[in-house]
């Protein structure tokens, strides 16, 4: 309800890669019903205004239908996986590794199942550390903790030596853990793997806690970020509430897309100004951030600031050099010290005592265990994982979509980043429930 | 991915009713794209082959879009609301008054609100207590409470005086926030309004922790209820663990509908045996739950159970007799209590010494405050609401499918109810990480 | 503030049994100051008035201070040690048996040490399950974690079956972590040792989730319990404004003192009625509980009553024949559902309407991982009894006294408990708080 | 256990002053036995071999004993008071502003509660804001939130205005809720009073989320800290673990004293390196900073650190001139920061890749509601406190001290703190649970 819809034109290819024929039955039939074969989709538009269009000529593009296959590219007996997690903690990591080794070992019967080291380095020439065997006494209890017992780190492995430790180790499906610079990652193993001709299946579990992975409708982590957000805001709150025009400043993740921000906003509802990588705000002039919020102080002597991380970057930007990290994510400035001290010199220079508390809860929020909603959604979601990448499925990665789970091509969400929709519901409260700026 | 997909022939008739033109401009448009107007729908079905066979014929079923129109029924200036809450506590409650007061209240300049206390017996001839009137200082920091600030009660009054109450108090849009008796209620009501030619709109909200709304994906304090039921099969495990033969027995909330049950279970992970509504299981022969959980016993030494209140009601029934609540739902039995009973006896038969911990965490589960995700989404239902009061649609409450809020014929909601999936795949994933008794 | 202080009289013996002279010089010496002697003590009495009638004749009493000492009794080179839980489970078990282990092995250097499964059952002739060694790499992450991985039970050995099996083990030193029940039967072994004059010592850590260690000012688990009482209490509060005359029951732990219901009903401040087991009351009459609760409900429309397991016990004995449990304990009647079925009864022949809820949150309060402060607590107090095991101490538990840790004979804690005193400030507090009932 | 105990020659005058004759009869008997009068105290130290000393030529050291008197100073029905929070937020503010207001109201029947804005600013010839009356209903439910209605500020105000204030508002009795900076200003608006020999009262509650107030065992909201830092600790693990040699570092509040450090580390078990500022550590050389951190990682490949906001400032001070905040309070550079930049250039200088997290929780920590601990805490120490203002003690503060409250005359607490003992149990065993640097 709340993103920007991916255009038609973004959609063209939507097809999945498959490794090969599937000729060895499934283990994991119980009930016939389960099973889903590849000629069905998931709609991408499911308002009528925007399906009826296509149906004169065409198919409406959709994206393929996940779950177990009745037949296997791989046979769980000589099937050897490989795990891997990728750039920052998110809540749900732990869960997905437990899951996936869980669904392949007991669902499947694959025996060895290695997870890799500290990301993409776990996949270099020379890692940080060996891998280590996954099993369920290993994972037992994983559901519980924050973090990744992998570890994870922003790569730099060439495709090539990332082939070469997949062959090492006998690799037939890797699981990689992460956003769209893993996506890229994955894309590229894929490719060298195609080249070479490996049976090597790629199979994306997409995780970043901004939400911002592209035709993927919720990301684990997600709803857990949001709680713990909405406590900072709720500090933020408090502590704006205790000082004579206290201002109450929360930087939330979110680097190019704000959904954090907007989600713990409104949850919290006691936010007074919001601002995020998608809607642009001047800092002087009649709507700019400094005359709404000293229109606001002079009402209520307080003010609630929630500023996600990619918001406001161009007030920042001197000169070309941005810099990137090891993921190749353009570093941003810090929107948060940087606000605090620009609203700090404006009010002195106006002669208003103000007094602005700076609360960055980002590590806080990451590190910890994943909330109901988002251990069963890693749960299905690492199940599904499996299901592809036991049929062969590979260079793509599983997302969610209209209530189901979906296979979507790596090249999809590469390079490309969902949005808050400016114009949808969710925003427009925004808008509504707090002072705006522009 | 886990309910019942409604059937086509049950969703015949999916208009709205209106109360008539709508002549007024609205006063809340800030950005043209926001409007929406009738023609469009959200499709039930969105699988392809699903929503295939439709499309040579007719149009496929669909959910009336939700969302603000650009012309209204009522003029705000002149219109009168009432809001009641009704049935067992839901986290979210507080939300919901707070969002509809003020988005009636700061959107459309609504000026009189009533909040009638305690359910619908606020409507009766006599009521346990006046209405009081709410406004943005009344429901300031109601987000952060559980329970309801106007009180409950399951109600039993008669449409013709429900209609006099409203008639006294000048009510022009009336938000019942409830769950499927509640809305035969508010549909009594409607019906009563039509009879009577009374420009008088019933909107319901719906309301129920067991998420078992029909034709609604989600309801509110359902997520905040997982969260919490967690807790509960945590502590069930804790238990069980620290004594020889230990079992932790949670009963959770679930009337007809299994869904607490399962997501919890699955949050959760710890949990070895799973009964709801929904699935048939015995008590005795090799795959009943004696049996099952002796085997269980034997590995481990200890083991978990969650049961939803309304699974196995067939092994308590005795006689024809079953009482009915004020609400007209069927009075259950207590399955926590018999299953403990009957547990301790079987074991206790064959000489096997356990030790059975019973859990009720209900009331504790459903008096807190909504969690992030239940309070976003209490704020953007509430405000959903209001558009289709202002818009003089009756006989109907606001729904979500499909990642969009949409407008449901009552009727629909009544006397059915969103069930789990036993084919499924999240049941199934129940299956396969518990131990299935049948 | 709120104990019944022991009197002078019961306070005759507080000399500490050891197993012999201390010939071995301690490893732990870091710094000279930490070392604590047998001359010292911690006053009982820190009141003038209480300690000065006792300075003209003789000392006052005192608790022996607790601290590691010079030389131990104790070879840790050859020394074997054993860990035992007995009783309910209690918030921070898992922390004390992470802490003893931790310090027997790095701060001692002893080798062996044995976790005895199921409490004393675990030391019976035949055990329902073996004794696990237990290690840093076992213990590492417990204090996140409730329950006890040790497994508890409530007792029935001979004490001549107990040594047997130490002996069977070669155990140097046993540590019982449990309340007077298990202090009984720690005392029972340790007489038994005597008499064989075997080179065993019985160290008693004191766990009462109900705080009611006679002589102990703090028992580890009560800090937690009180904090998730608190919540249901919440819960109650909720449930209770949200109906007509709604009635919050909440039954809480404390079978002979009322520790955590008073001060849970004072850290939650919503409580109207608190029942424990240290101050009678009536059902009828002008101040009795019926009188009172039907007066406030007149007036408020709802009610937050807050029972002690303990309290009332009178109201349901008919005839003689208490059962008692396993440990010994007097099996007490519920009072919760006792009252809830009086009170329905009571209102119901009054003909007023009331709508009441039930809340026994007692095994999510008790089976939940340990607060910070008790944490910390256990994290010393199980230091303290790894010193007082080391140095040859026998029959004695470590107490609290005054902020000091100390040792206390166990004689002093069997057959006796800590009692909420109906004259001290909490109880006069929870008084002029809430509706005294009597 | 764990702090430095004050030195016979500090505690030469611990008499209390009052502001004369007690004449009127207290209306809050229920109970003789709760009446307190002046000639008890309770025993400073309450070790035999601290106390033995003593005996033979005087009293030992004593804290008056705090509690109702039988007559007071001050008659309830002419008596008007004051309430004032002044430094930081700390968990329980608004719990003594509800309890003191309570208190006051319904046991003493004090009509007029006036509660000053913005800390001593609001006693300031030009406040910010005029004081609001306080009651029963404005502070009800106040104990479930975060912050203070009051608002709070660093002071700068003289005491003749401050004195001005209060007659101008007729206060008679002044409660001023602070730490030792708080204090101070308290103490001179006592003299003033006694200069311009007025029947105003000024009764300090000690706040300090440090818990570093001199001669008070425990401060509200410290409690409250350390579980809130313990999560913060939780965190910083999690990072650490997830990188290769990864460092969590979290920096903790605590000015002079690192109780929050000290109880965190111990509580939470996780942390590898501890830093308060009582103790004092190189950061180069075999046992400084760099030195045992990079053996750590060599080892373990990832560490915890926690450094209290005023440890090893000497390592930051460049010239003379160290600025004070509002209050008068050294302003400490920013050691959180200092470490991360020290840190990450020593491995940079040796070609060791490190990956440092550094979280600052401090808002987060002291702006949120109070545990239970704290609640009851707040709850009795109002109490007290109002106790002694109607008995018209003045120029002194309520304390805490062996289990029982006491008065404490101001200028006890007015420029020392308590510290934490670096030869005690506590700092010891953090010593022997970390990698000690010095």
């Amino acid at each position: 309800m709340d993103s920007v819809k991916p255009k038609p034109e973004e959609l063209k290819d939507l097809s999945i890669e498959s490794l090969g024929e599937r000729t060895i039955p499934s283990p994991i039939e119980k009930d016939g019903s389960l099973y889903e074969e590849d000629g069905n989709g998931v709609l991408v538009y499911s308002q009528w205004d925007q399906v009826q269009p296509f149906l004169k000529k065409e198919k409406p593009p959709m994206f393929e239908t996940a779950g177990p296959r009745s037949r296997l590219y791989f046979d769980p007996a000589k099937t050897t996986c490989g795990i891997i997690t990728c750039g920052g903690l998110c809540p749900g990591l732990n869960d997905v590794i437990r899951t996936v080794t869980l669904s392949l070992q007991w669902q499947y019967g694959v025996k060895k199942i290695w997870g890799f080291r500290y990301g993409y380095n776990g996949l270099s020439a020379a890692p940080f550390a060996e891998p280590k065997l996954l099993s369920a006494d290993i994972v037992d209890g994983l559901q519980h903790d924050g973090g990744t017992i992998l570890g994870s780190s922003r790569g730099g492995q060439t495709p090539g030596e990332m082939v070469e430790a997949l062959l090492k180790y006998n690799i037939n499906i890797l699981f990689t853990i992460g956003g769209d610079g893993t996506f890229a990652g994955a894309m590229d193993i894929a490719d060298e793997v195609k080249k070479r001709r490996l049976p090597i299946s790629v199979v994306g579990i997409p995780k970043t806690i901004d939400n911002d992975i592209y035709c993927a409708e919720t990301s684990f982590g997600f709803s857990t970020a949001v709680e713990e957000a909405r406590k900072a805001i709720y500090s933020a709150h408090s502590e704006a509430k205790a000082a004579w025009n206290g201002i109450g400043l929360v930087k939330l993740m979110g680097r190019d897309s704000g959904f954090i921000a907007v989600n713990a906003s409104l949850a919290n509802s006691d936010v007074n100004i919001c601002l995020i990588p998608e809607v642009r705000f001047s800092l002087e002039g009649e709507n700019g951030l400094f005359s709404v919020l000293e229109k606001r102080l002079n009402r209520k002597h307080h003010a609630v600031i929630v500023a996600a991380e990619g918001a406001g970057q161009r007030h920042m930007s001197e000169g070309p050099e941005r810099k990137k990290d090891a993921s190749g994510n353009i570093k941003h400035k810090d929107i948060g010290l940087f606000l605090k001290d620009k609203i700090a010199a404006h009010f002195k220079s106006k002669n208003i005592p103000v007094s602005i508390k700076h609360i960055d809860p980002s590590y806080i929020i990451r590190s910890g265990p994943a909330n109901a909603f988002d251990s069963t959604y890693c749960l299905m979601l690492g199940r599904y994982a499996v299901h592809a990448g036991m049929a062969g499925k590979t260079n793509m990665f599983v997302g969610y979509w209209n209530h189901q789970f979906t296979h979507v091509p790596l090249h999809v969400a590469v390079h490309k980043r969902k949005k808050v929709n400016p114009h949808g519901d969710m925003w427009q409260t925004v808008l509504e429930t707090t002072e705006p700026v522009s």
